[in-house]
């Protein structure tokens, strides 16, 4: 069956604390589980191990909100030690309302809480997004690539709700080694027609297959995606991001 | 290799033509790729193709525009014709400008130009959405259990944009056999942590794995995704359109 696309779990990972080296750890668990990293590989590692990782973690006995964040909780019915971890996480807030705060983080992604998270993290600490998710995706790129010899990409996910749909996808947040859009804008389709605006956003789409086998309750924040057909390159998922004065809906 | 999730691209199908009875077609296909359906595979088709099976498909020449489509069409430089067909698609225009039209369908998606679309079709025509994309899948799970025997699942998918990021990714538009949500919430994590809101929307992420494998250019409108572990259901992508109360975006 040529052209199949295979999603392959990484389990038993150990759990990931600050200062830990992660690439260490997933070379380990390939290995535990038989997998052999291949060129053209990609690497999809979620978001949570590599804020642990790298420390990017904060107790919250120890936050002390602000005004903005303590009226904000008040009309969220949120904790307002949280709302000001989002608020320090944002550049601004773009919506709120139904108990749910959507802000633009650093990085400027739109998301619900600047990605900060409670689960799948000790009782009492939240996590942050990595402060620069396609480094961190660089710097385990070139470490996986000097241990194994092998031409790899790495995608860093987390898991985003959507407007006008309930429930959330996956989505990257960090890549390396891959180009982030195929761009097969300019080119034709089977039947003659020029593609004008066709731009499949594979690192997103990789994103979302990894997850299928990345469930939320089973410990495995990795997965190795094979056989996609994808360009290499490392301009990071920021260059997808959508300027502010061409987006319909900030 | 426990868990791995496969996602196998149909190669070969035919062009689809209006009253094409297209199960058979992707039956046939199915063998001659040498795959066997097995229980729980997902069978992913594009809308394209179920569009034309149903004849789905309007001749740009035949179309006459009306006021609102030729001042649009001004002030966004498109064919009137087409603007014609998107109003006609359309609930209601959520959004336009940067040549972008964003309306709501009939089936309550959000999309860009009610997802009516010129590529893969032949010259001088434009397809529409199915009529009811949830029916559609239900007819053809149906068909495709009684020939073969096994309990599937059939989820149409569509290429669709998303505010805030640049290219386009695959959705469901259409499910039956699978639940399109895989409802976490009430459970706990790893850590014993109860999750609130998590609902991966399992349909969405089947629809985008599959496109990694269903590229614009290889006539492969459909593709098998096995080894996804799913709940069966009938609720349809009808379920998962936030109702409009609840949506910050609109």
């Amino acid at each position: 069956m040529d052209g199949v696309v295979q999603v392959i779990p990484v389990k038993g990972m150990p759990r990931v604390k600050a200062g830990d080296r992660l690439t260490l750890q997933i070379l380990d668990s390939l290995k535990a589980n038989g997998v052999t990293l291949e060129d053209s590989d990609v690497v999809v590692v979620t978001q949570k191990v590599v804020s642990k990782a790298e420390g990017r973690i904060v107790s919250i006995e120890e936050v002390k909100p602000g005004r903005k964040a303590l009226e904000l909780a008040r009309r969220l019915r949120k904790d307002p030690r949280t709302v000001q971890v989002v608020l320090q996480e944002a550049k601004r807030v773009v919506r709120f309302g139904h108990g749910v705060l959507i802000t633009e983080t650093r990085h400027g992604f739109i998301c619900a809480n600047s990605g900060i998270d409670q689960s799948n993290v000790e009782e009492g600490y939240i996590t942050l997004l990595p402060l620069d998710p396609d480094g961190s995706a660089r710097r385990m790129r070139t470490q996986l690539e000097r241990r194994t010899g092998k031409k790899l990409a790495v995608v860093i996910t987390d898991t985003f709700g959507r407007p006008w749909r309930e429930g959330q996808i996956d989505v990257a947040i960090g890549c390396s080694g891959i180009r982030p859009l195929e761009d097969l804008v300019g080119t034709t389709d089977p039947y003659g027609h020029l593609l004008r605006v066709t731009q499949p956003a594979v690192v997103d789409e990789i994103a979302s297959a990894a997850e299928l086998v990345m469930h939320k309750h089973s410990l495995t924040p990795v997965s190795v995606v094979r056989g996609v057909r994808y360009r290499r390159g490392d301009l990071g998922v920021k260059r997808i991001i959508r300027p502010w004065r061409y987006d319909l809906f900030r």
